[in-house]
């Protein structure tokens, strides 16, 4: 008897290497337990050093990884054979400030000038809560969690400015209170949270979501927590209108060698 | 020119000599920054093992760091010169499960089976979260917490059961989570809240404290943030109705040469 391959017990480096090989183009939740997975945003040189002081100004939402040199589609800190022009399962490509196509390659529209962003996606924290024994009742119920529009500015750099984006939990209390400790040692991965409980505070109606990947509902014993986004820099990014650049496609994320235990912790 | 002794800048030793010579009677709050402030309980020594794991089951309520040997008044590990029988404030007499008496000086009433257990208080917190970029509003306002008794069963051990009794601070929500980041590092004096934001989950009622030292309000844009409390111990040793036992008067602490510092972190 014969089984196909399974994702969630191969390597980070097989399943990189079935996405290139055009095998897999499927979202990455659930794939490589204990590995991070990583948001990507690709840029031109020129406008490179204003994104970095805008991801460092902003570390909760842009927990920044790896940075490729100029040109190279290498991410070695990430994995050692990674090609980033190949790895993720889809790509988002923006033109003007305009998002205009998703594809699953994007060999063919590398310049020498791109350069990687790598940084933490909170795929990778929801493992480490419940391996920490915080119950996500809400992925038990089917729901799952929600992107918000904040009201909260980042902070500005160059032509990198915007509204904050934070995905947002429903947690019984105790729970909440767990997910606090356990994410505030996890800067790499947006570590604690932004909000919890008056999402007015925030400029947030619940009933509008900016983004759904489910039924979210927040029960009357829970409170609403909210995570600083990667969709932060990525709107940042857009509203910045460069010419060319490149993200990965909503939760197409790239699967690193990194593991969650070896993140530096706070 | 001469001026009196400060206590907030004196050593905690020399606090003490002040105590143990009647000179200071006071609440600790605030004095000997930077050092641990400890709730007391003594009781005869039959039902220590007892009440030793009524503490263990409830590390939140009852963060033990230090427990004396049958009879011996000195607490070493907590300061060399400590005598336990005179370097309290206040200290508070039950006799048959009933608050009696508020003495300055328990000498008179030493046992040679008196055991004393020490363990951590919430003054100390307040002292790390202040440290650490807390906005303690509730103070700068001249409220305080208050004290509530939840529903929420102790663990029993023995004749030692009871209600947890919780503190309440009010906290804007960035704080409150800043707050629970910082305290989970302290499980020596408390650690993390036990409850946020929905009172009526642990059966409180904000209106009804159980115990208060000045006036509390939660504010609009504030969250309830409840921390287990050392009343929780001394409560269950009151029901369990021994024939005679002693704990510290309410706020009048044991000032420890333990740095806040230098406490266990998780």
């Amino acid at each position: 008897m014969s089984t196909a391959p399974d994702e969630r017990t191969v390597t980070p480096e097989a399943i990189r290497r079935r996405i290139r090989a055009g095998r897999f183009a499927q979202p990455t939740a659930g794939l490589a337990p204990g590995y991070v997975q990583c948001n990507l945003l690709i840029l031109p040189a020129d406008f490179a050093e204003a994104f970095a002081d805008f991801c460092a100004a902003n570390k909760a939402a842009c927990p920044v990884l790896a940075r490729s040199a100029p040109g190279d589609p290498a991410l070695p800190a990430l994995g050692a054979d990674l090609d980033i022009r190949s790895d993720l399962p889809r790509y988002r490509v923006f033109r003007d400030g305009k998002a205009t196509d998703e594809l699953t390659d994007i060999a063919a529209l590398w310049q020498d000038d791109f350069v990687s962003f790598a940084f933490g996606c909170s795929f990778s924290f929801e493992e480490a809560l419940a391996n920490e024994g915080v119950a996500l009742r809400y992925l038990d119920r089917g729901d799952r969690e929600a992107v918000y529009l904040t009201d909260l500015n980042a902070v500005p750099a160059g032509r990198f400015k915007g509204k904050v984006v934070a995905s947002m939990r429903p947690l019984q209390p105790a729970d909440a209170i767990r997910a606090i400790a356990v994410t505030a040692k996890y800067p790499s991965v947006h570590g604690a949270p932004i909000h919890i409980g008056l999402p007015e505070m925030i400029g947030v109606d619940l009933a509008k979501p900016f983004d759904t990947i489910g039924r979210t509902r927040v029960l009357a014993d829970e409170l609403p927590v909210f995570w600083a986004c990667g969709l932060t820099p990525q709107m940042a990014l857009a509203d910045a209108g460069l010419p060319l650049c490149i993200t990965h496609a909503s939760a197409h994320m790239l699967i690193t060698d990194l593991r969650l235990a070896d993140l530096d912790r706070s």
